[in-house]
């Protein structure tokens, strides 16, 4: 399968002229939109990283860019240096569809209330073991799976429902799963209530749906050290 | 060539068994947005509104989609009855280019300054002839050339320009063709002073060149009576 990890490595491999691993931030499954996530990787002879934004950009195929570039320590990691990463999703709730948004908004026809979706955002903020909430099979060691949500927020504009989740780190699909969560809350299908009580089991099958990867952005990843990157432009309303 | 026009009146045709006619708002040429297009056509039976959006999208190809429609006077026509169209032009203004806004903004690489854009819009605006900033042929009528531009503006945020202009009608390329000219002011290639000299010789090739499809979107037409369209969300940044 082609992906934007495989397309990055095979151009670093054209520029260099060896074959050159990376580490992303942040996962970003089929259909995700990586639009502000941050790799690092060694390269064989210094390049100005300016030239290298450049080079990068021309040797990439059309739906991949990498936007800036940067000299870091020795033992920066873009994957274990990283101290929080940010999740936007979309999603579009009205009833009618719209062609423009097809692949960068989850469309939901029936109405949604941002209200108990706040209540239930609430329950999941802090610091909790989130394996109700995540697609990866038991984990042996029990700390594996606690995770620190440092914001869930929603907002509601013009049809469009935005939903920020940053956290120290994530577990596989958890934001689609939270968010799959958080509409049922919505919806009135499901009780905001019902989260500690899902958190408490650690059982994924009391959690939601998983939400389309369509809707999902990784925003933005933050450093020890001022090298935090932040998402390109979204598909949403200007104000 | 697969059009907008052609894909919405085979799904009419499929959905009241008979050929059908309609009339758009604005011109919207091929990789134009028609985000905020409005279009009429008379039905052979009645059909509630609200089943009619519902059905059309069930119908229409996924990059085409109808998001509201209403019953409106017998000689209505969204063409000959609109007031005012409103026209976005979306320029990225960076280095390097950004694979999510490929076909929703003109990337511009070289710094781009709003200001002398702004001077030049402020002579375009008001009651003018246009015949520079056209693309068709010379006209007969010399009256058939004149536009009143209500509304021309230059913002900049965040990497992204944002140009809005609207009018009471536009000739054939007129908005593209005024973007590329804005864009050589911004760049400093062109005078903002030559504004005035350009509409008044009314030739065209005294204006810019024409900006790319890419970047533009018909955002919104007004008609006297509420039926005022507005823009599908448009892939800019958040505040």
């Amino acid at each position: 399968m082609r992906t934007v990890a495989g397309v990055i490595e095979a151009a670093l491999a054209r520029l260099f002229g060896e074959s050159i691993k990376i580490a992303g931030a942040g996962r970003t499954d089929s259909g995700v939109h990586a639009s502000g996530q941050v790799i690092s990787f060694s390269v064989p002879r210094p390049f100005p990283p300016e030239r290298l934004t450049l080079a990068l950009n021309a040797l990439l195929p059309v739906d991949c860019s990498v936007r800036d570039a940067a000299e870091v320590a020795a033992g920066f990691s873009a994957r274990f240096s990283a101290r929080e990463r940010t999740y936007v999703y979309a999603v579009l709730n009205r009833r009618p569809r719209s062609a423009l948004l097809t692949r960068y908004a989850y469309h939901v026809a029936w109405p949604l209330d941002p209200e108990p979706m706040r209540a239930a955002a609430a329950h999941l903020i802090g610091e909790h073991d989130f394996r109700a909430f995540s697609a990866s099979g038991p984990e042996a060691n029990p700390s594996a799976t606690v995770r620190r949500v440092a914001r869930l927020t929603v907002d509601s504009r013009g049809g469009l429902l935005r939903l920020e989740i940053a956290a120290n780190g994530f577990l596989h699909h958890m934001v689609r799963i939270v968010v799959g969560t958080l509409l049922e809350c919505g919806s009135g299908r499901r009780s905001p209530g019902s989260i500690p009580g899902i958190l408490a089991a650690g059982d994924r099958a009391f959690g939601g749906p998983t939400a389309p990867a369509r809707g999902l952005y990784l925003a933005g990843v933050r450093y020890a050290d001022g090298y935090d990157s932040f998402s390109e432009p979204l598909p949403f309303y200007e104000s």
